[in-house]
């Protein structure tokens, strides 16, 4: 039976549906260009910071030095956990994927929020809600990976930008300047990305006029698929998979190529030609294995980028180079999708934002190709 | 600047745009029917139970006696939590909002389910999870009740129906069978509903490859909104905010209209005409009025019903007499909309296992209109 109210074909993955006006950010699919708020990615990585990059997403402007000033006290006063979060996170499952734990901590920081009881349309309070989330992902992330390895948390230190504080939480240890600066533009680079699956999740949420954090959970939920965030995991996992089988690059890439299967890091829904986040996060790669010594990870990435170009014609996504800049940086390969969601929160969050000021519930259709004509029967007239 | 790659209009709430094809529900706007997997509402109503209504959704068709036993008995078997989670309901927040609650302990399930590590594509351990989410649903939000009324949480009762042994988790008495019987019905009314929000948001999580528990907690977010399942604790509020006023409904819907606000309960992005749902719920809470000599709350919402259909031409939708069934029998206003996902975790999990068997990510567009051709400048040159 079709149902004959929605003839049209199912487009299931709504590839091409618009379904917003949105002045956050502008992907040039065809010419390779990301856009936040008007300024391009490549510009932004070069000047800007984590910080300015995240208000100016919400804001539409570059702040003042003042704004910029105050957003970052705020975010710096709010970056510790509330006791009562900090004590769930003690008995979160040390097993657990990280984004398991991140998705359940920002949830339960739902409940803790000063403002949780807060009419989502009342801007201001979800704004409050929106800059706490952002200042304690790192925190959450840290503390969690700290807790499964026996070790106790270590608190957010003054003085220390977004991205160096958060390897400050992470190891206890004094950042090193070079790393918490390649950190920080990589936030930058993941910090939005127009209608992705995770942005979208989230408006999809907060469309019904559910709060905050419950389109936060949603996105940091979607985001942990290996279609999306999950990606630059997956890719880690891949390098170190052709370490452990001793075979090189180019004959990983044709085995699983050849197995029908999907090397990770690959191609991308709106991108036709370049990626720009990932000549960035090569550069990244290159850089800090020279620095370190081990020059492997990114030459055979860029073997595997080679390959790929050579047998799928395919371009490297924002995760391929993230992988091994990551794990030049020294964070576990679990985490690499967590630090995305460190960054784009400040997307989502812009989003949420833009979603209330012009509200409209995101309900759509179902073709029904089911059963019909069926009548209840007890179990004995049952075939 | 329009992005010249997207340029059609915006359907900003996805109307009638067909996202998939599905075997599990029909809602039939125009002659206001709703169908899962061929039944009639009415019929399964009438004559199912909501463990045979789950595993029609979950399978396509009515059990054997022998399916339904084993299904029946693996949720008894699943319905208690796991020390851990336990643990962590300890330490939520008395007052939080009893869906973050749900949220967050859903995604704490998560971190714990024996199958966190399974791939979600493996169909026999998303059914497990699925199996559990579904059984412990009721226990999560009965829990929660309790210890923020300061009260021990009561474990499952064996031999009570999934409605029954949550009747007697929450109060911790012996359920009364007609009580137990209306809310069984209320739960096979609320179990599916086609492309609905919060079952699209599990969808568009579950797209990304990400795990059932992801979705599902998205699904819990999305229904919290007061647009979608928080809609029939509202109508309670309404009826209570009449009662605590000393108006009469009639002009209570006069002076909501009047002042441009909304009449909670009314309306359908989907029905045209009737809610079939509506005159189920309508006679349940008639019928329960009657038995505990309190028929005000009936009486109001049918007077508020002719109201709404004389000055606006609008019927009431499942959640305008879910409001005075649930307050006759004596659950809190704010656990209604737990209520309503105790129900519909049957229909999102069969929806997620279907997302799952036939995978593609969804991601939509947004069109770009913001601002373009903008350089980053230092403070000095910003206005």
């Amino acid at each position: 039976m079709n149902d004959p109210t929605t003839p049209s074909a199912p487009a299931a993955g709504l590839e091409g549906v618009v379904v917003a006006e949105s002045e956050i950010s502008y992907v040039d699919g065809e010419a390779g260009r990301l856009v936040y708020r008007g300024y391009e990615i490549e510009d932004l990585a070069e000047n800007s910071t984590f910080e300015e990059t995240a208000l100016l997403l919400l804001d539409g402007e570059l702040p003042s030095r003042e704004s910029l000033t105050a957003f970052t006290e705020r975010l710096e006063a709010e970056r510790g956990l509330d006791d009562e979060v900090l004590d769930l996170l003690h008995g979160f499952a040390a097993d657990a994927d990280p984004m398991a734990a991140l998705r359940t901590a920002v949830s339960a920081e739902g409940m803790f929020d000063p403002d949780a009881g807060a009419d989502p349309l009342d801007g201001e309070a979800t704004r409050r809600k929106a800059i706490r989330l952002i200042a304690r992902f790192p925190t959450i992330v840290a503390a969690f990976d700290r807790l499964r390895n026996g070790r106790t948390p270590v608190g957010p230190r003054e003085g220390l930008s977004h991205a160096a504080n958060f390897l400050w939480m992470l190891s206890g240890e004094e950042p090193d300047p070079e790393a918490a600066g390649i950190l920080d533009v990589a936030l930058i680079l993941h910090a939005e990305h127009g209608m992705n699956a995770s942005t979208f999740s989230a408006r999809v949420t907060a469309a019904t006029l559910s709060d905050l954090h419950s389109a936060i959970t949603s996105a940091v939920g979607t985001l942990k698929g290996t279609l999306h965030g999950g990606a630059n995991a997956e890719v880690m996992r891949m390098l170190l998979e052709i370490e452990k089988r001793g075979t090189d690059p180019e004959t990983y890439v044709d085995e699983t190529l050849d197995a029908g299967k999907r090397v990770m890091g690959f191609g991308h829904r709106v991108y036709r030609t370049i990626d720009p986040r990932a000549p960035i996060l090569a550069e990244f790669s290159r850089r800090l294995g020279e620095k370190s010594g081990e020059t492997k990870w990114h030459a055979w990435s860029e073997r595997i980028r080679e390959a790929m170009e050579s047998r799928k014609g395919l371009a490297p996504n924002v995760d391929f180079f993230s992988a091994s800049t990551y794990h030049a940086l020294g964070i576990p390969v679990d985490l690499f999708t967590p630090i995305f969601a460190i960054s784009r929160v400040a997307g989502w969050t812009a989003h949420v934002e833009a979603q209330y000021a012009k509200n409209r519930l995101i309900r759509p259709r179902a073709r029904y190709v089911g059963a019909s004509g069926r009548t209840w029967v007890p179990f004995e007239e049952r075939r």
